[in-house]
């Protein structure tokens, strides 16, 4: 048997750190077929459309999708792709690693990021010429779903620390959105209860002046849409950038991969991009598939070479992708 | 003439470090008349009412409000606070001090907070057993009227430099919310084009990965609401904590001044609180009414302080709030 996994460049280097992960996943003992499909800013320019039918329905078909990055057409192809694989929750894990500079090298938080709603859910009107209006919805299932996950993801040790007895934190600003995320709160402490997890909270303000000054005090948090993605790219800044941090998009039987970095115009195209934050996501797509034990050999090796291997130029070495991407294979 | 100040002192240490700023006020050659009211959980554990009536109309009526903190109440007291004094725009100045440990040292930011609309404008529904909604508010006329403001803004020099040139930068997230903060956008690039001022741009998601990273790349920040506060407080994070930040709640011709720190359960009562964010907050008040010497004067005292004066246990010394405050008046 082997897995089908949808494969979308998108743009800038993507094309780069993509076919990196994908040599990777090629030298472990596990079985894929690689599909490829177009979307993103080229795709727009010829075809018309950020994301066609066609790499939606394969997202949607496949066993699980590699992202790579997409320009200014992001979000026309990356909302839809979350939805096509029926992700309800956004796993970022934001963590240091020796030896790369970082502003707090002590950050190691995992982001459960809610997948669906909040102001993502879109509804927008402008009834005005002076007034536009977005209606934010948060429904009990899905807050329910997402605290069923985050108890799972404490129970299986999946956190930071090993140790279920940590639980989760709770980031919400339920003291101004008291009936949406009083919501969501409340059916995070109610799962968590139900399930003997430990969970506390924090208001989203607040937990952004205090993870720069000690990141230490969290492990697992969990967030409504918007508060996740602002929240888990202030500890990208803090780990020292967007160059190393994967994520996953977890549906209930597909997913989808992405690194959490962007297309980086500035280099694409000259082979010196970090495939770090892709291979780390090929890692997890690994996992996500049953095969734990590869998933945590892909990490050793990418770890391995972060500490003594050679290194991109925005970690201050000048190796190249194929570089790095040789010696995480080599190691593997 | 004197000018009639409210003074809300609120819970915890609102009790310590509002009246070591009106301590610093008396000393100046400015003639203040101070009213006392009540506001905050004692109050309403006394009255029933967080925010009694006689308090909002003081506020209302009076040239301007210095506020303390409130606890479990805050929000019932602060929101409301701001509408009474016609407050359409949230000065937060985020700065590192010399001797002060920081997480970014070089930290030197000021956000201009909207403060009427997005998701604070409330409008909440429960729609059914499963789903609530919250119904998100931008209009093109509070857009401009934060717009204008902050266009006198960077023009005055009031900006972390004083060069007008360096402009503003608008943080949204118009690429997911593309007619709300799509309005807020439109109308921030259109009056500073109107005015020329410069104005450039960041994600708010972005903007919380790079703000760490490098704060010396931006100066004045213009927000919608949420994303206004708690970029704000990622800012506190990293000049090393809430205790040293002001904040101005400006409007028309009224406004309220707070620090951004709340009321410090843990030391309330000892009398060991740092005044710092207090003060600060009742120089930007001075300034408001238009001596703009007498709060140079306040903050210069502050500053030199801060760099060799007693200071309190959160600042690693063991001086206390009027042993700070009597150093502060003693430098004017
Ligand atoms: C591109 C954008 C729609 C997206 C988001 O806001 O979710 C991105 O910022 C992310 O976090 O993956
Ligand atoms: C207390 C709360 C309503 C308030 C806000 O969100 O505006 C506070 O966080 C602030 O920033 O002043």
């Amino acid at each position: 048997m082997s897995y089908e996994i949808a494969v979308i460049e998108g743009d800038g280097i993507g094309h780069e750190v993509v076919p990196a992960a994908i040599d990777v996943l090629d030298a472990l003992d596990v079985a894929f077929e690689f599909v490829e499909a177009e979307a993103g800013d080229a795709t727009k320019e010829e075809t018309g459309e950020a994301l066609p039918r066609a790499t939606y329905n394969l997202a949607a078909d496949a066993d699980a999708t590699l992202f790579g990055a997409a320009g200014e057409t992001a979000a026309d192809v990356i909302l839809p792709l979350r939805e096509a694989v029926g992700s309800f929750v956004n796993v970022r894990p934001a963590k240091a690693y020796p030896g790369v500079d970082a502003v707090r090298p002590e950050t190691d938080v995992v982001f459960l990021r809610e997948n669906t709603e909040g102001v993502y859910a879109g509804h927008e009107d402008r009834l005005s010429d002076d007034l536009s209006t977005l209606t934010r919805v948060v429904t009990s299932s899905a807050s329910r779903e997402l605290a069923e996950f985050a108890c799972e993801f404490v129970e299986d040790g999946r956190g930071p620390t090993d140790d279920a007895e940590e639980g989760f934190t709770v980031a919400h600003k339920a003291n101004v959105m008291r009936e949406t995320d009083g919501r969501f709160r409340e059916e995070m402490f109610a799962v968590a209860e139900e399930r003997g997890v430990d969970a506390d909270e924090e208001l989203m303000d607040a937990f952004a002046t205090k993870l720069p000054l000690d990141p230490t005090q969290y492990g697992v948090v969990v967030c409504p849409n918007l508060a996740g993605d602002v929240l888990s790219d202030l500890a990208a800044g803090l780990v020292g950038g967007l160059g190393l941090l994967p994520s996953a998009n977890i549906g209930h039987d597909n997913a989808l991969f992405e690194p959490v970095h962007g297309t980086a115009p500035d280099i694409a195209g000259e082979g010196v991009a970090n495939p770090t934050a892709a291979i780390l996501s090929a890692a997890m797509l690994v996992e996500f598939l049953g095969h734990v034990e590869e998933g945590k050999q892909v990490r050793d090796a990418v770890e391995s070479v972060l500490s003594d291997g050679p290194r991109t130029g925005d970690l201050g070495g000048d190796a190249t992708t194929d570089e790095v991407t040789a010696a995480v294979v080599d190691r593997l």
